[in-house]
Order: structure tokens, then C-alpha cells, then sequence
């Protein structure tokens, strides 16, 4: 299912990917030319990315074609000439794409995915495969954060009413349930992407009740099999000896209270606090749910201060990644004709040329080292890890479940040492450049500099 | 056009807003409620937002029903009961919806709408409305701050590509629009919304290019109306000085070089150096465009600093609202079968009652201060901000043009003091609660404390 279809994929675009393609195009300019997506630098304490969205890429570039009616608007801004939209109603992608599985953990500097075709082909996607790629591997990166500050404790998904519109609220539930999350309140995206899907009820639940007892009550009567009670609308340790009746009573019946759920106060110290309650009554198995504003650092704070939590409800703040939501990437042109290509604009460096990385391991699979060579030199030695998306215009890659990618970050994670995994990690993982790939940026340079800057 | 018909709104949901209905259902909970949707507090820096979104949801609101899919969706969960769903199955909205017009600035604890309708009704939109209306009325938010601080010059979106997803990078470009930018890079935005677009090269350009010279010479060969040069790719006073002689050469065709931009580098030391190439060739006309990372506090800096820039581009830090990237935003029942509702859940305080904003304005129309009512009481005067936008589940509100909503963004502006809209605003907009408001509040709070916490 492609739910973008109707909304025309090739005009989601910057106009200027339509103004260059027009000089190209009127300059025969339809060589092959290579295009390099990467993140420049971490934002503060990360120290790793989390690959992700290449799915919902290629299923865009499967189809990606002008429509008539985009061709219409695109004459009716008069920018354009007749043989340019004659051109672009015969556009197709005809070209290849090298990608990072999801799943992948990777580093600055490294490509998520290079794009190589005629010229006009991968400058027209330029704005489409940073938006996809860039939201999916922001979200997947954030989630994995969780994950890791929750030290094996589940971590759910409740961010669909904060993220930046509904596109954003699927694909918060699919990147943070391929990082390790448990599943989502996210009712579509359980649908469209078979996740588990949790959520119980809101504070407009209880207050609408007469009492809070009746609200607890009526909810253990229609879901005795699922019941996980919110209990600080008004008091949360007055809820929590109301949640040990609500549990007395499901006993009772042969069934069991599944949980109750925090969302406001000092967490950490009412969560204990509700821990005594419910064990001194005989119910250890009642798990406690934490939720509001948390993020990999409420995670860390809490449990270093003896939290009694099961299960962190992860909203807003990983739905948007708050504290970097947005990552330097950039999607450049790196070889056209055979020529190595960059620009020499300040603190935007670019590796030049079509490129691979190889990733290194010690004899236990841990992660050593990364090294971005050339494609063209030979193999260092270490596992490739761009492989082929798409040959000639034609997705070579099987989708993969869910669950693959799942496992697949999973490994990465359990194989990445423990220093850039810190939630505020200081280290960087080494990513080497090759002598090749150096001695090509150096001479490419200078080549530059003597053409441009006299 | 409504593009997330296929995407089933009414599964874009958290799993507990049915699982509530599910259980007002069963206690036969059908009296009318009342929920209202505020943003608790500002952001840093902030002292006023802007409304925006109603037009969306209205579109979402009118077709809302339960398709069978999404029925059956439900079923296979095994969660609800066959009443249940069958009820969902004939589901329609059937409330009236309250709301602040698009463009209306407003401040924190005011309504930006309230719901009044059965309670599962109101219910059931919970995370859609807070969805739709935080994410536009954030990106309006922001824009209007980038509007202000470029100080009458120009300010365009170049948001896309790093947007959070495709949802998202339409709402910028219109949010951004109805906040008093010029336009929007985003091809399918300008396109859906009428919007002015805008675009001309990237250093992927410049660099395909054997020369800087020869890319300058073939884009304004092909665009000669319309040619903005990108003049940092290599260095940006050599790039100045090509553009000088493109401009010249447009000249003797009797046509005009556009612009030139700056992307990179120390825009206010640049640009002033590049005004003094381009006015000493005799270029007074020909306009100075800045990029790169720019926000309201960079434009306001630039400017302080005396920067020579003619129009802003402002891409990803709009886009995401990259300083605050969500608001504390709630949609809280307040009333339900008569009954004030609220919660007391610490710091998180709600204002019981079905409600309505006067603004009071002094005799140049300069606003002075709000008063937030309960609607139930006489008017105070002043001008009821709340506006019917649907009533007994029908659309009242006719669709109005962004141009009428820009208009009356425009115009709070104008009304709206200088020190509320300085980039750092200190002083907070006075927001006065009535004495009926504050009786009622202070009445529930005793109740529900005698009721709750014995």
C-alpha cells in the first residue's frame, strides 16, 4: 500500500530539482552522475544512526512518473519549455540505487544510500529521498535511544498525537518498533504494519465517571482481560489502593489486573511507592506503566534513581526526536561523466566519488572499525555494507518483514561496544578513509582550486 | 482535495480512545461533553502563537465514519464486542465544533477549539484533533517569528527535504504562507494551495558544471527571466563577481539578473561584500538571497550585524520548529452531562466549563488584553474569539481562501504590541480569567478533593 500515490511523489519536490533538470536538459547534459546521501555530523550525545525509510523509498521511485496533470501545472507556471515537459511525461527512473538495509546501525560520514543514474534522474529525487530517509532513520535513531536507556524494560509508542502530522505518526510506530520497541497506541499503523497495539485509557476516562472507583470499575467490567488502570487523576497512591480492589475483584474471577499507569508527579518515587502497594497486597505481577514527557533521559534518570517502572510510554519527544529533530544530511552530487565532483563551501565537506564502507569486527563480532573506500579500489577486507536497491529502474531488493529489520538492528546493537551506546556517549566510532578515497578528495580539490579560485 | 482519505482517519488514532468508547458504550455514557483544546504554556522565547489547522480537520471531521475494513480491522483484534462495533459501524459525528478562525493569534490557556457532543463522540477525535491543529499551528507559529524578525524583508519556506515526512512539508509551506512568507520551494504545496514558488539551482548545479562560469552562463540561457545564481560554491566574491558579468550580459539582452545566494560562510560580512560588487558593476537592482540553517534568531542576528539581504530562505528549522519542536498542547473534557470536569493531576492545570475568549482592544485596535469566560456567563464586551465551525456534525464555516487567513494573521500582527512579538519575548499577553470561571473552577476543585482524596 502506497498511501502518497494520489499525491503526485514527483512534485514533492524543491522547484529547483525542475530548474536544473531544465538546463540539463537543454544543455544534453545525460550522463551518468552519482549522488551521495549522508549525515555530516551526530547532533549532541549521539554517537549513531539508525538506518531507516528505504523501504518507503523504493516504493515511490517503483512508480515514479509526471502525470498529466503535473505536467499541466508545470506549463501553467510558464518556467518550463515544451520539449523539457515532453521529456519529463516519458520520465522514468532508470537508474540504480545502493542502500544500507534498515536495520543497519551506521556513522557520519557514511552513505545511507548512493544514487547513480543520468544526471537529471538523481537530481530530481534529491528532495524527495532526503525527506523520506531523513524522517525514518531520525525516528529509528531516537527509538533505539529509549531502548538503550530502558535496560531491557519494554518501551511502548505513544507520540501519534504530537508528531509532526499523520505521516509522521505512522512512521514513528514502524522506525521505533524496528529499533525495539514493543508496539504502538497507534491504532493505523498496528493495522498497516502488523504491530502490537496497547492503550488502555485518559484521564477524560476516569474524570467523566462520578467517582474514580466507578471509572475503574466499569473499565475491569468490559475488558477483565486487559485492564491497565490510570491512577494519578487525583491521587496517585489513593488510585493505586483503588487499583488493589480493582485487582481483588479480577482475582476473584480468575482473571488478572495486567497493570496501572503513571503519568504525572516524581515518578520514580511514586512508582516505588505504588510497588509497596501492590505487593503488600499479593499482587507483584501488577506491571506499572510510566508515561509523560519521557525520553532516553527521564528513562536513565529514573531507573538511576530506583524507579519501580515495567514499561515506559514513549510520546512526544521521540515522536518528534525533541532534542535534535532534525539531522545534518545532505545529498550530494559526487561524480558526473567519470569526474569526481564537490563544492568547497565552508564546513560542508563532501567525500568525492562513487564509494563503499566496509565494516570491521573483532573475533567476537563486536564492531571495530568502518572504512569508507572507493568502489572502484579493492575490497579492504570487512563487509560491504551499501548492497543493491535498484538495478536499471527495477527494485532488486526483496521487501523485507519487519521482523527482519527488527532482528537485524538488534544484532548491530548487541554488536556495537557499550561507550557509543551511552546515552550521552562521548566517543566517536572510528570511520577510516582509504588512502584511495583521500588521495582522490586531495587532488580533486586542488583540481578545484585551481579552476575556480585564480 | 482531501489527500489521507484512503489512509482511514478514523484508525489514526491512540488504541485507548476506543477502548473508552467501548466502555462508555456499555455504561450507556451518551450525555453531551464538552473537550477543549489549549497549550498549556510557551515555549521559550514565545509569547503568542497562531491558529492554524481548522480547515484540515473540518475536511476530516465531515467524512468521518468507520469504513467496514476499519471495522473488521477492529474485530480481529478481538477487543470489542459485536454491539459494539456494529455501533461503530453506523458512527457518525454529530457534534458542534467551536473554534478559533486560521491566522487569529492567541495565547496560552484560551481554547483553540472546544467539542461539544456525545461522549464518545468527542472522544474518539481526541488524537486527531490534537494532531492536525498542534502541528499547523506550530509551524504558523514559528514562521510568523521568521516573518517578524526579517523586518519587513522577504522570507520563503525551503522546508521539504528535511520536514518530518510529506504531510508535513505541505503544512509547512501553507502555515508558512498564511504567516506572511512569499511562497514555498515545495513544487506539490504550491501547486495544492495556489501558493507563489520558488527555486533555481543547488551546488549539485554549479559543480556538474566543467566551470562555475559555464554553469552561470547555461542557467541563465535557459531561465533568462528568472536566474538567482548560486554564488558559494567554490567562493562567494569570485561567484559574485561571474554573477556581475551574467548580469551584464542579461543587460544587453534588455533583460535583469534576478538575485544571487548566499548559502554558506558569514552571511552579514558576505552579503554586505557582495552588495558593494554588484552596486559598484552598477547592479543596484539585483537582490541578495540567504540560506542555510536560518531561523528567526540567525535573521535577527544578520540583520543586527547589518547584513545586505534582500529575502530569507528559511528551510529546516522552520520546518521542524527546530527550537520547539512540540507544544504542551491538551484536549481535556471539561464538561460532561452537565458536570464541570477537570483533572488534578499535578501541573497540569485545566479550566473547567464549556468557554469563550473576549479580546478587548484600545481605541487604535491595538489588542490589550483577553478574558476567558464561561460561555454560560453575560459578555464582558470585547470580541468573542471562538467562532462556529460545525454544528449537529454539519460544516458551518465556509472554506475561506489562505489569502482571507493571511489577511487576518496580518492584521492580529499589526494589533498585537512590540514587545509580545520581539524574537525574545519576555512579557506574557494578559490572559484574565473570569470571576465566574475562577468561582466554578475553585467550586470543582473543592468537590472533586472531598470526593477523591479522603
Amino acid at each position: 500500500m502506497n498511501p502518497w500515490e494520489q499525491l503526485a511523489p514527483e512534485l514533492l519536490t524543491d522547484l529547483y530539482e525542475l530548474t536544473m533538470a531544465a538546463s540539463y536538459f537543454r544543455e544534453s547534459m545525460f550522463q551518468e552522475a552519482t549522488f551521495s546521501l549522508f549525515i555530516r555530523d551526530y547532533p549532541p550525545h549521539r554517537s549513531y544512526f539508525v538506518a531507516a525509510g528505504l523501504e518507503h523509498l523504493l516504493e515511490l521511485l517503483r512508480g515514479y512518473r509526471f502525470r498529466e496533470d503535473s505536467i499541466d501545472y508545470l506549463r501553467q507556471t510558464g518556467r518550463f519549455s515544451s520539449a523539457f515537459l515532453d521529456y519529463l511525461s516519458t520520465f522514468e527512473f532508470t537508474g540504480s540505487v545502493r542502500a544500507l538495509p534498515e536495520g543497519r546501525i551506521f556513522f557520519a560520514d557514511e552513505p545511507i544510500l548512493e544514487i547513480t543514474a543520468p544526471l537529471i534522474e538523481g537530481q530530481l529525487l534529491e528532495t524527495l529521498v532526503i525527506n523520506v530517509i531523513q524522517l525514518e532513520t531520525l525516528l529509528a535513531s531516537k527509538a533505539a535511544r529509549c531502548v538503550e536507556a530502558a535496560r531491557g524494560r519494554g518501551v511502548i509508542d505513544f507520540g501519534l498525537r504530537r508528531t509532526h502530522g499523520i505521516d509522521a505518526g505512522l512512521k514513528a510506530a514502524r522506525a521505533s518498533y524496528l529499533a525495539g520497541f514493543l508496539g504502538t497506541s497507534n491504532v493505523l499503523a498496528g493495522r498497516l504494519y502488523s504491530l502490537p497495539v496497547f492503550g488502555t485509557m485518559a484521564h477524560s476516562y476516569v474524570t467523566s465517571f462520578p467517582t474514580e472507583m466507578e471509572s475503574f470499575n466499569a473499565y475491569a467490567a468490559c475488558f477483565p482481560e486487559n485492564t491497565v488502570l490510570l491512577i494519578d487523576t487525583y491521587d496517585t497512591l489513593s488510585g493505586a489502593r483503588k487499583a488493589v480492589a480493582i485487582a481483588r475483584r479480577l482475582a476473584a474471577q480468575g482473571k488478572s489486573l495486567i497493570g496501572v499507569r503513571l503519568d504525572s508527579g516524581d515518578l520514580a518515587t511514586l512508582s516505588r511507592e505504588v510497588r509497596a502497594i501492590l505487593d503488600g497486597a499479593g499482587f507483584p505481577d501488577v506491571r506499572i506503566f510510566a508515561s509523560g514527557t519521557l525520553d532516553e533521559y527521564q528513562i536513565e534518570k529514573l531507573l538511576e534513581a530506583g524507579a519501580a517502572i515495567d514499561l515506559f510510554a514513549v510520546g512526544t519527544r521521540m515522536g518528534v526526536s525533541a532534542d535534535a529533530p532534525y539531522f545534518d544530511i545532505a545529498y550530494k552530487l559526487v561524480e558526473y561523466g567519470g569526474r569526481p565532483i564537490l563544492k568547497l563551501s565552508p564546513g560542508k565537506k563532501t567525500w568525492v566519488g562513487k564509494k563503499q564502507v566496509y565494516r570491521f569486527r573483532d573475533k567476537d563480532r563486536a564492531m571495530v572499525r568502518d572504512e569508507l573506500c572507493l568502489v572502484s579500489e579493492p575490497s579492504p577486507g570487512g563487509e560491504p555494507l551499501l548492497e543493491p536497491a535498484m538495478e536499471k529502474g527495477v527494485v532488486v531488493r526483496p521487501v523485507e518483514s519487519l521482523e527482519t529489520i527488527r532482528a537485524r538492528f538488534n544484532a548491530d546493537r548487541s554488536a556495537l561496544p557499550l561507550p557509543y551506546r551511552a546515552v550521552r556517549a562521548g566517543e566517536r566510532y572510528p570511520v577510516q578513509i582509504s588512502a584511495s578515497l583521500e588521495a582522490l578528495e586531495e587532488e580533486t580539490v586542488k583540481a578545484v582550486m585551481a579552476k575556480e579560485l585564480v
